[in-house]
C-alpha cells in the first residue's frame, strides 16, 4: 500500500491586529515580531504564515499623496508636486511594511495591499494603484518572497486594466508568483439566489437574475485575467472562501481546471457542530474534498479569535485534515488495485501514445500491462463463454494475433481448461524480442498446444481459425491500429468463427484544463498541439453536460464516435485476401454537446468502450468503466489538445468534428469545434439548424445505451428521439423554434505530417 | 494624371454545350475546340476563358463506381471491387476530361465537376467526393492549371468535412489556387426576404426567418472554410452572383474584406435597360461597383445566348467597363490631388510608422509631406485667426517648434503678411540636416525676421513666446510623441499664449480584413503583430455601425478615444520647467461598439483629429476628414493588428480596451478586445452590465460631435444620454432588460518590448 502525499500544506494567516499582538510577546533583542510569529505557527503545525506586506502607514500616506481632497485647496500644486516625486522614485519608509529583513521573508506568503484598485473607473486612482503595486512587488520580490497574493478585481468594466497591470508586473519581476485572489461566488449576485436574508444592500437593479442558475462570474474574471496574461505559468489563484456563501455549491467543477495554488479560509467560514466544534457546512465541505486534488495551500484565517466554543485554534486544521482523509480520492490512492493509487505520478502528465505496430515494444512495458488484474481476467472469462457457446465438438482452433510476451495465450490456456475443450492455439507476433519469450513460455509452460507464429499478423501463413484473440486496442479504441491489424487476420478466421473483442466504440467530452494546455504548449516542439497524448487526467474540468441544451438536440456529456466490428463482412478483398484500400476503415463524427456553465475549452478527452464477447467488455468511458471493468488499469484516457483556447458561455453548444482518416502508408486524426449560442425565437442571422441532417448520416450514431451497462442503473441520458427527428430540411430551415448563432470555432488540427502512424 | 490600373479583367464562361458548339467550327486536324474557343474569346477581348475540367463521362463513370445503385443486387461485389480499384488508383480516361494538351490549360480558369459533394450527409459519397476531386485537382495541377474553382458547399452540418478536405487537398497539391464559389445569398434565405414570388418550393419551417434582416449564412460558410484551412494565401473566392438576388443588397461589405479573385455573373443576372441592352439591377450596380477595388476576374457566363435583345455578346462585358469608369473610386483615382489618386501602390501596404523623435527624416520624406496641399492651407488659415485675435498690439513672438525644411516658418510668414502683423520668428530644430536647409531659406528668403534654434525643443534656450507652432501629429494623433515634446516647448509659452494645434483626439474602429491579417503574419518577423502600421486602407471592412446596439449601449461606428490639449495647465513642473514623470500622458478607453452582421475581427483602425485653432482642423476621421480638411494627403490611417481573428457574431458587441503607457523611456500602446452577445430578458449567468460604471470615468468620453464639424450635416448617432445615465451599479446590477454574454476575447497586444518610441 502506497502512502499518500498529504495534498493540503496549511498556512497561518495574520492579520495586522495579530501581527501587533505578537509584538508584544516579542523581545526585540532577540527577534522579531516576525520571526516570532513564524516560530509560533511552525509550532502550532501550520507549513508558513501569510500577512500582508505592508500597513496602514503606507495606505495613509499613498492617499495622501494620490487622492487630492474635495474642494478647492491652497497647496494643490505642493501637493501634486509631493506625488509626482513618489511616481518619479517610488519607495517605502521602513516603518511602511511588515518585512525589512530577509530572513523574515522565508517561506512566507504575502499579501500585497488589499485597498490597491487596479480597476478603479478612475484613470489617476488606476494609475497610482499600478505604481504602488509595482512599488510593493518590487520590494517583495528584492526580500526573496516567492508567492504575492493581489487583491482581487471589483469593477467588471475596468477588468481589462486590472488584467493588463497583472500582466505588466509578472513580466517585470522575474521568480514571483502572482496569485489573484477571487471570491468562489460573487456575493452580488448570491443575495438573489440563496435563501438566507441577512444580507443588507439589496440590489433591485439584479431582480432579472434567475435564482437557479448558479453563476460562474468570478470565474470568468480570473478567466480573462489569465487569459489577457497568456496563461502565465506563475499567475495563480487563491480562492476565497469568505462568506456569504451558498449553501449548495454546484459550479464548482470550473475550478478543478484551474491553477487554485492556495484557498483563503476564514474562521467565520466555519459553523460549530452539535459539540460546538468548527466545521464546514455541505457545500463546502464537499468542495474541500473536491479540490484537495490540485494540492492547495489552506490559508486559515481568524483562528485564534475563539469563535467557536471547542476544539480551539488547532481544530479548524484537524478538521481540513479530516476532510483531506476521509475524501474518496484519498481514499482510494490508499488502497492497492485502484486507478487512482497505480496512477500516482501521472496525473496530468503527457504521454505519446504507443505505437506498437511501428515500434516494437520493451519488456517493461509489456510487464506493466500484464499487471492488470481486470483486463485479462475479462478476456479469459470472454474466451470461456465463446468456447462454452461454440457447438461444433471438433477440435478448435485458436489464434491469439499479437501475442506480446504471451498473457493472451495463457488465458486461453486456463479457459480451454475451465471449459474442458481441447483446441490448437496458434499465437503470432511480430516483436523478435517478444518472440524469444514466447518461446520460452512454449517450452516450460504451454508445450505442443501452442503453435508460434513469427510475423506480421498482415502477412503471416495460420491455418483457418475459429476463434481470433487480440488486444491491439489504445485509449481511443482504434488508435493504435487494431482495425487495420485485425483486416489482416480476418483472412483466416472462419466464416462462422468469433473475434475477441468483437466491436469496439471511441468516445469524447470536451474538456478545460488550463495545465495541460500549458503543458502542451511548453517544453514541447512546436507543433506540439498538433498530437493527441494519453493522460491520467485530474486537474481537468468536463465542459459538457447531458440533457440536450436549449436546442433540445445535444447528445450527453460523453459522446460517441464510431464503432468498429470484428469480422467484417463487408469488404471487398483482393486475392491474398486483404482490403484493395483502407476507405472502410475511414470514420467521422459531428457531436453536439450542451456547455451548461461558461468554460474554456482546451481539448477533447476520449475514451473507449470495446465488447468483447456477448456482455464481456472493456471500458474506460467515465460513465461506465467501474459497471464494466471496475479497476482495469491499463489505459489512461486519451487527449486531443487545441492550439488556441475557446470560450464557451453558459447555455452555449459546442459542435465537434472529428475524423479518422488514413491514405497507403498513415492513420491519423483529425479534430475541429465550432461554439454556438442557442437563441429562443427571435434571433437574427446568420442561423442554421446545424443538427438537422445529422439522421441521415450513417456515421453519426445518436446515443445508444451501451449493451455492456443495459441492466445498469446509471444516468445515460436518452434523447427524445420523436422530437430529433421532427427536424429536417438543410441549410435556412430549422423545425424548433431555436436559432443558433455561431460565435467561435477552434483551429483545425491536422497532425497528418507530425504523429500519424505508418503501419500500413 | 495617372492612368488608373484596369480594375477588372474578363474571362468568358465556357458551358460543356459552348464546348460542343465550338468543337462543330474546329478543324481537328490544326487546333482542339478548346484552343479555338480560347483565341475567339481573346478576339472578342476577354482575358481568359472558364470550363469545367471533366465531362458527363466521368460523372456517369463516378456514380456507376460509387453509388451502389438500390435494392439488393448480384454482382455487389464485382461493384465493390471496381470502386476499390478505383479508390486505390484514381484516374481519368481521356474522354473524360476536356483538357488533354498543356497549350490548352494556359492561362485558363478551370472549373471541378459541379457534381461533387464534399459535405454531403453520407460518409461515403463524401469520401469517393474527396477521391475525385483530389483526382480533378492532380489532374489540373499536371496541366499547370493556376486556378481551380470548386463548387460551393450546400450542408452547413457537414460544413467543417467540406473545409478539412479544401485544406487536405490545397497543402497537398503546391502552386495550384483554389478558389471557393460561394453564392453572395443563400437562395433558401431569400425566399421569405425577397417580395419576388417565382420561387418555387417554399420552405414553411424556415418562417421564423426575420425579413428585415439581411443574411450574412453565406459569407459565414466561407469565413468557416479558410478559417480550417488557416487564411492559406492560395485560397480564394468566386462569387457567384446567379439570381434569384434580392433587389437591394445591403451587407456587401463583408466581402471587401475578402480574397475574392472571381465574380461569377451570368447574363440572366442582367435586366434588359428601356432600350433592350442588358444592364444590371441596382444592387448589383453598385456591389460591382464596390467590389472593383479589389481587381477581380469577371467570369460571364451565358453572353452568347442571346439572352437580351440589343448589344450582342459584347454588351456584357461594355456595361461592366462601363460601371467600372463611372465608379466614384475609379474617377477620384484618375483625379489628381485626392487621396485615391496619390495612394496608388499604397494601398494595403504596411508601413512603420514615423518615429521622428528617435530618427531623423530624409530629406525625400519631409519632400513627400510638404506637397501636401491642404494640411499647410489649414496651418496658414489658423495662424492667420490666431493673428487677427491677438489682442495686444506689441510685436508677436512665434515659435515653430520643429521646424523641419521650414514649410510651417514659410506659412508664419505668409499670415504675418496676410494678417500685417510683425512678428519674431523661431525656429526649433534638432535635425541637424535639416537645419542647414534651414539656414539656406532663412539666409535667401526670410532674413532676419527668423530666429534659427538648433537643438531639441524640450532642451533649448527660448525667450517667452506667444504663438507656439507645431507639427508633430501622427495618424493616431499622438503616436509621433506629441504630447512629450510639446510638454518640453511649454516652459517658453507665454500664459496667454496659443498652441496651434491646440488639442488632438484619436479614434478606432473595429476591422476586418484577410488580406492585413496575412500580411502581419507573414513576411515579418515574428512579432509582427505586436506594433501598429501605418496604412492605406482598401481591401477592409469596418464592422462596428452606428446606433446604439442591443443594448442601447454601444457607440458610433469610429469612437474617441482620449484628447490631448495645449497648453496644458494643470502639470507640475520642476525647475527647469519640465514634467516630473509622464503619468499626465497616459490615457486609456474603454469603447463598446454594435457590430450589425457577423464578421471576422483581425484589428483595429485608428484615426486622428487636430484642432489647429478654433474652428480649423485636420481630420482623417472616415466620416469628418471632408468636411475638416478634404484633400489631405498627409496621413493614412494606422493599424493595430490582432495577432488572432475574433469571430463576432451577428447584433454581437465589442468592446475594446486600448492604452496610451509610459515609463521613462518609452511610449506604447496596448490593446484588447471582448465580444458580447446581448441577451434580452431571459438569458443566464455570467453576465454583467459592462457600461454601467463607465460614466464615472473622465478617461472614457461619451461620444460629442467634433466641433470642426458641428454645423455639418453629416451622419453622427449620438447616443440618448438619459438611457445611459439611468443605469447604474458595479457587476452584477444591470439596469437594462438586455444581459450581456461574453463569447470571446483577443490576446493582449503588449508591443512594448519591441516596437515602442524610445523618445524621452
Amino acid at each position: 500500500m502506497n502512502e499518500p502525499r498529504r495534498m493540503f500544506t496549511f498556512t497561518s494567516h495574520l492579520s495586522h491586529s495579530d501581527i501587533s499582538q505578537v509584538s508584544l510577546r516579542t523581545d526585540p533583542a532577540t527577534e522579531t515580531p516576525i520571526l516570532h510569529a513564524t516560530a509560533e505557527a511552525r509550532a502550532k503545525g501550520y507549513d508558513a504564515v501569510c500577512f500582508p506586506l505592508t500597513n496602514d502607514i503606507w495606505k495613509m500616506r499613498w492617499r495622501d499623496l494620490c487622492l487630492l481632497p474635495p474642494g478647492d485647496i491652497q497647496d494643490k500644486e505642493a501637493l501634486e508636486r509631493r506625488a509626482e516625486t513618489w511616481r518619479s522614485k517610488p519607495a517605502f519608509m521602513r516603518d511602511e511594511v511588515t518585512i525589512t529583513r530577509i530572513d523574515e521573508a522565508e517561506g512566507v506568503v504575502v499579501m500585497m495591499s488589499d485597498w490597491l484598485e487596479l480597476d478603479a473607473p478612475d484613470d489617476w486612482v488606476r494609475h497610482d494603484s499600478e505604481i504602488a503595486l509595482q512599488q510593493e512587488l518590487a520590494y517583495a520580490s528584492y526580500l526573496n518572497v516567492h508567492t504575492a497574493i493581489l487583491p482581487p478585481p471589483r469593477h467588471r468594466a475596468h477588468l481589462a486594466s486590472y488584467a493588463r497591470t497583472v500582466n505588466t508586473c509578472i513580466n517585470a519581476i522575474p521568480y514571483i508568483q502572482l496569485s489573484i485572489r477571487i471570491p468562489i461566488y460573487n456575493p452580488m449576485e448570491l443575495q438573489f439566489q440563496s435563501t438566507t436574508t441577512d444580507l443588507s444592500t439589496a440590489d433591485t437593479s439584479s431582480s432579472l437574475l434567475s435564482s437557479t442558475e448558479p453563476s460562474t462570474a468570478t470565474w470568468e474574471m480570473w478567466d480573462t485575467i489569465r487569459s489577457v496574461c497568456g496563461y502565465n505559468p506563475r499567475l495563480t489563484l487563491t480562492l476565497d472562501m469568505t462568506p456569504p456563501m451558498p449553501s449548495v455549491l454546484t459550479v464548482l467543477g470550473q475550478w478543478s481546471a484551474e491553477p487554485v495554488r492556495h484557498i483563503f479560509l476564514p474562521a467565520s467560514t466555519f459553523i460549530a457542530n452539535a459539540k460546538g466544534y468548527p466545521v464546514l457546512p455541505k457545500g463546502a465541505q464537499s468542495f474541500i474534498r473536491d479540490i484537495l486534488k490540485l494540492q492547495p495551500n489552506v490559508i486559515l484565517s481568524g483562528t485564534s479569535t475563539g469563535r467557536h466554543e471547542r476544539g480551539g485554534e488547532a481544530a479548524y486544521s484537524q478538521y481540513v485534515r479530516h476532510l483531506e482523509k476521509t475524501s474518496p480520492l484519498v481514499q482510494a490512492a490508499q488502497t492497492s488495485g485502484t486507478v487512482e493509487n497505480f496512477a500516482q505520478g501521472y496525473q496530468d502528465y503527457l504521454q505519446a501514445p504507443l505505437q506498437p505496430l511501428m515500434d516494437n515494444l520493451q519488456s517493461v512495458t509489456y510487464n506493466t500491462f500484464e499487471q492488470d488484474p481486470v483486463k485479462y481476467k475479462q478476456y479469459e472469462q470472454a474466451i470461456f463463454s465463446a468456447l462454452s457457446d461454440w457447438r461444433s465438438r471438433e477440435k478448435i482452433v485458436i489464434c491469439v494475433a499479437g501475442a506480446g510476451r504471451g498473457p493472451l495465450v495463457a488465458r486461453c490456456v486456463a479457459a480451454l481448461k475451465r471449459a474442458r475443450r481441447d483446441a490448437y492455439i496458434y499465437a503470432i507476433e511480430k516483436n523478435p524480442n517478444a518472440y524469444v519469450t514466447l518461446q520460452e513460455r512454449r517450452q516450460r509452460e504451454w508445450g505442443d498446444k501452442v503453435q508460434l507464429v513469427f510475423g506480421d499478423m498482415r502477412s503471416v501463413e495460420v491455418p483457418p481459425v475459429d476463434i481470433l484473440v487480440s488486444e491491439l486496442l489504445g485509449s481511443f479504441g482504434d488508435n493504435e491500429l487494431s482495425p487495420e491489424c485485425l483486416d489482416g487476420a480476418m483472412r483466416f478466421l472462419k466464416a462462422d468463427g468469433i473475434s475477441i473483442p468483437a466491436s469496439y466504440t471511441a468516445h469524447i467530452a470536451p474538456l478545460s484544463s488550463s495545465k495541460l494546455f500549458h503543458e502542451t504548449r511548453v517544453g514541447h516542439e512546436e507543433k506540439a498541439t498538433e498530437t493527441p497524448y494519453v493522460v491520467m487526467f485530474q486537474a481537468i474540468n468536463i465542459l459538457s453536460g447531458n440533457g440536450g441544451g436549449i436546442s433540445g438536440k445535444c447528445g450527453p456529456q460523453v459522446q460517441e464516435c464510431w464503432e468498429f466490428e470484428h469480422p467484417r463482412r463487408d469488404v471487398v478483398l483482393d486475392e491474398r485476401g486483404l482490403p484493395f484500400t483502407n476507405s472502410h476503415n475511414i470514420r467521422s463524427a459531428q457531436l453536439t454537446f450542451h456547455i451548461p456553465h461558461a468554460g474554456v475549452l482546451h481539448g477533447l478527452a476520449g475514451y473507449f468502450e470495446a465488447i468483447l464477447y456477448r456482455n464481456i467488455g472493456l471500458s474506460i468511458h467515465p460513465d461506465r468503466m467501474h459497471h464494466v471493468s471496475k479497476d482495469m488499469l491499463s489505459w489512461f484516457p486519451i487527449f486531443f489538445p487545441f492550439k488556441e483556447p475557446l470560450y464557451l458561455p453558459t447555455n452555449s453548444e459546442l459542435h465537434v468534428s472529428i475524423w479518422r482518416l488514413t491514405n497507403e502508408r498513415q492513420v491519423w486524426y483529425e479534430w475541429y469545434a465550432e461554439a454556438f449560442l442557442p437563441m429562443p425565437g427571435t434571433s437574427s442571422a446568420p442561423r442554421y439548424s446545424p443538427m438537422s441532417d445529422r439522421l441521415d448520416s450513417e456515421s453519426t450514431p445518436i446515443l445508444s445505451p451501451s449493451p455492456l451497462v443495459d441492466a445498469v442503473d446509471i444516468p445515460v441520458i436518452v434523447e427524445e428521439a420523436d422530437e430529433v427527428k421532427s427536424t429536417a430540411g438543410a441549410t435556412g430551415g430549422s423545425g424548433s423554434s431555436v436559432d443558433l448563432i455561431k460565435i467561435g470555432q477552434t483551429s483545425l488540427h491536422n497532425p497528418r505530417g507530425r504523429s500519424s502512424w505508418i503501419g500500413l
